[in-house]
């Protein structure tokens, strides 16, 4: 079965834990909406009336499923490509770690966008800079930190388990989206997260997504996306 | 099985889409950190190194399993006790519905803390009324529009299938919650969602429910949790 892949063209954004997802497993899908066609495709699912429209991207078309909500679609393409444990306690721990993942990727877009989705950065630049103030001192270590200690005391190589999970992939991402939008603020806070920054490495030597992060299937990061490098907020 | 529901004693939080699906269903719980011990306990699961410690609660213990994330639990909770399709098309789809409100949730969290959650909302009054009154001219018509669709869509009585899911039960809480927090605004804005106020009081007549609202298991609204009142966001 190929997959298709509906996320809105030129940013990683959310769509990306999916494509990393489908990477590792060398699925068959196509970024769907990366075309004019797609993209109104795209638009015409969520206006649907009938059957099950997702509130916004990312989703997923699988067969006849139509699944939104980035941690409901490694939910699902988790237990059929291996990158989750099929026994259920297992199943949904790394779930809910993926949605914790999910938190902190919402509270990194809030950096920019503390007074909310409908409004500019250049219309909330005092806000963003004092959330991501807030985000640097307490948030970005609450969350690192924990993650950091669930991979020491699971041994170091993957955040659950024996084998790489999907929140692996999503982690790898965090630190490498953190590094483009916050490269002082990283640098600097690296030193307390060694284990994530080992796992980071492990994720980015992969064969199938060190291929696919060399491809011209990456979308490059911009200020159009999640993590968005404004120096003002970055010291 | 006596299941253990951990979350902050005196409020709804987000431990009361738990609460709610637990009543519904008749299931036998106790709300464990409403007692010195019980809230002791949950410090400790939280900081434990080894097994699957939550980052935040709410999270239930269901025999050996201890797991975290409302919408995670939700998961669990309703294969189990017939608030959720079993097949696997209808427990994604309303699983994917959860994690939407899940985003709504934070939203309204964030009217009164835009600058995160580390700070007072005393310390950020006038961004927080700003952010109202975006979620009131953009946000709330978008998501309650999009419950509203769906809910014509299916018929009108549930939002999904022929039968009640958590997800009904959740949005009785965000109705009865954005009645709190925002009396005047939602005065005004109930006309654009009349499925949903429906939905709303027919959750609130189900036998189980109402009984439980009248409990003193039922905490009161107060500003300590996601919705809150102060009269300066209301106009």
């Amino acid at each position: 079965m190929r997959y298709e892949l509906y996320y809105w063209p030129g940013i990683q954004g959310r769509g990306e834990y999916v494509r990393l997802a489908l990477e590792e497993a060398g699925a068959d899908y196509t970024d769907a909406a990366r075309t004019e066609r797609g993209m109104a495709a795209m638009m015409r699912m969520m206006e649907a009336r009938k059957g099950t429209p997702p509130f916004a991207p990312p989703f997923l078309k699988a067969g006849k499923l139509v699944i939104g909500q980035t941690a409901n679609i490694l939910l699902y393409l988790g237990s059929r490509h291996g990158l989750a444990p099929k026994p259920e306690a297992g199943r949904l721990w790394v779930h809910q770690l993926q949605l914790t993942v999910a938190d902190l990727v919402l509270e990194i877009h809030d950096t920019h966008h503390p007074l909310g989705p409908s409004l500019y950065y250049e219309d909330q630049r005092a806000p963003a800079k004092k959330r991501s103030e807030e985000f640097w001192n307490a948030r970005a270590p609450k969350y690192l930190g924990y993650f950091e200690g669930l991979l020491k005391g699971n041994g170091g190589s993957y955040l659950t388990g024996r084998r790489l999970s999907y929140v692996d992939l999503s982690l790898f991402q965090i630190v490498e989206g953190l590094r483009y939008a916050f490269p002082n603020r990283m640098r600097a806070f690296e030193r307390n997260i060694p284990g994530l920054i080992g796992l980071h490495d492990r994720v980015a030597a992969r064969p199938h997504i060190k291929v696919y992060l060399a491809s011209d299937r990456r979308i490059a990061f911009n200020e159009e996306g999640i993590f968005r490098h404004y120096k003002e907020l970055d010291l």
